[in-house]
């Protein structure tokens, strides 16, 4: 499983970063190969960042694939699974978080990936939608197309995911969730006799389906042109996209305590951001439009 | 002492902000009095945060009082004094961060604290620089001011707190120093038989001492002006200050899980921040001078 996980990871950053370099027209992706540091000298493994700047349309759009492995410190073990002493891990996986220019069309973040740790194996992963200013249809089309996937496996599966993702990218010191949520799920497989190479095939549908979830919702929204206070309040709204990775992501955490590459794992954080003091928003205006559906997650499907 | 304590802090609030706008010529603070919540209907405190914005010299300035009370969490209870359960707590204090415009007038984060948890109190705080361009005699005069102050005290008191200054304002993922440091220390008077009145007055000096360590600096900076170069490094750079305040700083991580004001605590964030992937130093310039330093701490003194 290891190899094919892999394998199909890698594909999938290669398809992704091309069809996203179309997307943009202009804008190219530089790739940087690095390699983690084993422990005591076994192999760490490593990964491949690949990184779009200052297109057309992508301030910044990073597509990272890994796979490390090691030993994981009691701490982490004991998190992931229960056990209270330093266990075998290897992780593989794609992650990519596109930071377009335009306040009007969404960021968006997607990550897939394989884990191992002592005896226990899991999928896990999602996709999650934050615009700026709301398009009810955009937020729609990406909830339905992931519906779509999920429901050809398993129809209790949507439901769940989305739940677990509105749950999993909120912000408690703000009361607001991150954006409009997607999917999220983790440990799938860990700890129940269900067939690996089932959700391994979730896994791959979803990984496929990823473009097609976001580019349409792209092309929608390409043609608008924007003002510069539609400009800062993105910049300000980018600053809780900062809050949430560098406070709650476990992502984020697990990849800076196991030693993963800190650009690589950075290139999530938005290319430039504002914090405002105590920012007020004018109430019913589409700024307030935007918090009212943060604060009270909707169902899109 | 709680009387005292938070009767002085608030004082030096209002000393420092005074002074600040006389520094700054043309910016005002803003004042917002907030209310902490109790738990059951008891009083839970509050705080006055003032903030200065867009003044001539700061970019940002905040300046907060809090006085806060309540239940502790397990959790916290356990770090702050080893109990396994809820504690009684009252925290007041102030804390300041200063964000000039200017890439070659330092940052600066100051803060003073005392607390009390179930049957113990202590006090704690510090300040230290965080310079964008360095200018060694900065760093030198910030550390002698405060050694001065120290020395009056305990002449093991400024060697200790400017080595666990360099430890706490650590950056692990980078590798890298969150400026030049200055003093820290937390807990003084927890776990030792020292007389509170005698840490109090260190406490009263320190707070008193902020403005001698900080204006003289800026007054040699201010007439300097820069290029949008040095600026967009000064943007970069502030973005490893708000890693460090979300990844690892306790006072934020504090703040935020015992329900305090988030605007206030955020305050420390800088207004506009660059994160740019993997952004690389010419050798031997001012960029990697200042880089050489944050990766070996110096003694200033």
């Amino acid at each position: 499983m290891r190899t094919e996980a892999a394998t199909f990871f890698q594909e999938l950053q290669r398809e992704i970063c091309a069809a996203l370099e179309h997307v943009d027209g202009r804008g190219r992706f530089m790739s940087h190969t690095w390699i983690r540091p084993g422990e005591g000298g076994a192999p760490g493994g490593g990964g491949t960042s690949n990184v779009l700047h200052q297109g057309s349309l992508f301030e910044q759009a990073g597509v990272n694939f890994s796979e490390v492995q090691g030993m994981l410190a009691e701490e982490m073990s004991q998190v992931l699974v229960g056990s209270t002493r330093k266990e075998p891990f290897f992780a593989c996986g794609v992650s990519l978080v596109l930071h377009p220019g335009s306040p009007f069309i969404p960021t968006t973040h997607a990550n897939y990936r394989y884990l191992e740790v002592g005896e226990k194996s899991w999928f896990g992963g999602g996709g999650d939608l934050t615009p700026y200013y709301l398009f009810e249809a955009d937020a729609q089309h990406f909830h339905r197309t992931l519906k779509l996937v999920c429901d050809r496996h398993d129809s209790r599966y949507y439901p769940q995911f989305k739940r677990d993702c509105d749950e999993y990218f909120f912000l408690p010191h703000r009361k607001e969730a991150r954006g409009v949520g997607g999917i999220f799920f983790d440990y799938l497989g860990r700890d129940t006799a269900v067939d690996m190479r089932k959700i391994f095939a979730l896994v791959r549908e979803l990984g496929k389906n990823f473009l097609e979830c976001y580019v349409p919702i792209v092309d929608r929204r390409r043609h608008l042109t924007w003002t510069e206070d539609e400009k800062n309040f993105q910049l300000i709204r980018r600053g809780r996209y900062v809050e949430f990775n560098l406070l709650y992501d476990r992502g984020t955490l697990f990849g800076l305590k196991t030693g993963g590459r800190t650009e690589s794992i950075l290139m999530s954080l938005p290319p430039l951001v504002r914090w405002e003091y105590d920012d007020q928003i004018t109430p019913s205006s589409r700024e307030a439009k935007l918090l009212e559906v943060l604060r009270h997650p909707r169902d899109w499907v």
